[in-house]
């Protein structure tokens, strides 16, 4: 399963060509590349005739100078708010510091084409190595970091099927364990308030956990009343709302995470409902929004922390030896706390 | 008040400069740094002459070609942790995106240290402009970043004494309206449970708000008992159980911001003390935290996402026309909730 993450850039002339083919050293090179003026003329010019006859790109040539050299890792999340990732990346940063990196984080909106530019000008900017948050994206992303040789660790997610190195946890059974758990109180009408689910894969696997879970009771995926919107408090609410006002409106909530799930309880309190009394509502993440809400929320516990250091080891090693390790899934749990009971009867 | 940035480093060779001594244009010159094996031997000699002559420094050229090319702004936050600064920064990057700018974001934990070093960092990567959190830090930096020309922002903090261009609030003042509401209500035993003041002049002005406003009503500011503490719910709980521990605890517990405070709330309902009846507890910031707890915290509402935005529109135009605006303040307002009522009699 390991494999040499140099091996998929192999043509591509390195900064030790150059400095041989011009008889100098590469720190003379590195030098001639960065501060021309501190070289002697007839050097440069016998190091700049060597970039030229081996074609090294100033581009490549930027990134190959900058290996182990800039000492930044490059972090993507989706977004800064609501305290989804901050947790695991402060952790992330605070470990990398200790083996003396620098993390740079961008955020992209949830968009890919943000997403894309930001690792672009992250790898222009010398990134040893990215952290990304999840398996989906433009199979040329990849494609395009392999060739600059930049090693990326994907994050939030574990998935069995993708080989490359990663560091996450099973949101679909996660999510079903929860799930399983709502149904074995009895309740047969489940809502689900998701992320939108499209380019988003630990959203597309909390739904599939959640249908793994009817299945389960023998129960048709079909009867999940699913709403997907964007994370945050005020979509929570919004969800719950659209789903109370449904015909046979569900007696348990299961929401894609806990800013989705605060919402939803905001919104319950707003109806005059109480939770777990006339409805149930779950989370996912954990996170500290979960126990200051009354009464706190019944949610899937995320080793964030755990994560973010983890990571951290990670990158450092793959920076280090160029080996891509393979997948580590970590261990989850369920948080019974005070949002789910068994329904009315 | 205005002032132009570039007046700060006034006998710095430029560009300009290097490609009038050399008779070329300025866009040879930057081929020339930047890719010199695509420039002709000759047109290289004399700009790498002319380079030498004026002493023009390669970190500062880099710096120079960079601008306005990167595209690349920096911002450095204390911690990613708690959302303080999350809604803002992404306001911020989204402001940004408008323009075509990239935001790399950096988190100092706290540490003058580290964020020395994540400043150099994002200066030698390029950066067109920094976002800084506060006045406070070592004189030495700012004049490095004004060596290299490149422009510097400072968020969150409005001083009428400092001149450097800045976006914020005033920190003093608001907080010293909050606790004239509390004294009003007739509270005589304030207690404080702020951020620590060291390196943190957002934390001081406050403090310094909560004096005034003794003074203001004939009191002694050395009666206010404070608590310095890093920023978390753990550490607000846990200055909340030390003041309710004194002989004569306090009866209105002011926090320097929302964290701090929803911990004393959790405090507070952990030792069966009602909020407001018991004790009266305060934020400041309103961040999301503020309005999910029950009761829901009285605070003050800082604009983050306008502080944001229009730091954005500020920073484009530092970077574009060179010129620092003068520093603005913007308006806070007091949000009365649940948490705050006259003491018992």
């Amino acid at each position: 399963m390991n494999r040499r993450l140099s091996d998929t850039a192999p043509n591509l002339p390195t900064l030790a060509d150059v400095a041989r083919v011009a008889g100098v050293s590469t720190a003379t090179v590195s030098r001639c590349l960065n501060s021309p003026a501190q070289v002697q003329t007839a050097t440069r010019d016998r190091v700049l005739s060597a970039v030229a006859t081996l074609g090294y790109s100033p581009n490549f040539g930027a990134r190959a100078l900058a290996a182990r050299r800039t000492g930044i890792i490059g972090a993507i999340i989706p977004t800064m708010e609501n305290a989804i990732f901050a947790r695991a990346i402060q952790a992330f940063q605070e470990e990398l510091h200790l083996s003396g990196l620098t993390l740079l984080v961008a955020s992209s909106s949830y968009s890919p084409e943000i997403e894309a530019d930001q690792i672009r000008t992250l790898v222009a900017r010398g990134a040893d190595a990215l952290l990304l948050i999840g398996h989906d994206r433009d199979p040329g992303i990849y494609d395009f970091l392999a060739q600059r040789g930049v090693p990326v660790l994907i994050a939030w997610a574990y998935d069995p099927t993708q080989a490359r190195a990663s560091i996450g946890f099973d949101n679909r059974r996660a999510m079903a364990g929860l799930a399983d758990e709502v149904l074995r109180l009895g309740h047969r009408h489940i809502g689900m308030i998701s992320a939108l689910a499209a380019g988003n894969d630990r959203a597309r696997d909390r739904i599939a956990g959640v249908h793994d879970a009817l299945r389960g009771h023998g129960l048709d995926p079909a009867t999940l009343h699913l709403i997907e919107t964007p994370y945050s408090i005020a979509n929570g609410a919004e969800g719950m709302a659209q789903l109370m006002a449904l015909p046979t409106p569900p007696t348990a909530v299961v929401c894609g995470n806990d800013v989705l799930a605060v919402g939803a309880l905001q919104m319950a309190r707003q109806l005059g409902l109480s939770v777990p009394q006339d409805v149930s509502i779950t989370g996912f993440d954990d996170i500290e929004l979960a126990t200051v809400v009354d009464p706190a929320l019944t949610t899937v516990h995320v080793p964030h922390r755990d994560m973010g250091r983890a990571a951290a080891r990670l990158l450092v090693d793959m920076v280090g030896d160029g080996v891509a390790p393979t997948p580590v899934c970590l261990d989850t749990n369920l948080c019974f706390r005070g949002t789910l009971a068994a329904p009315k009867t």
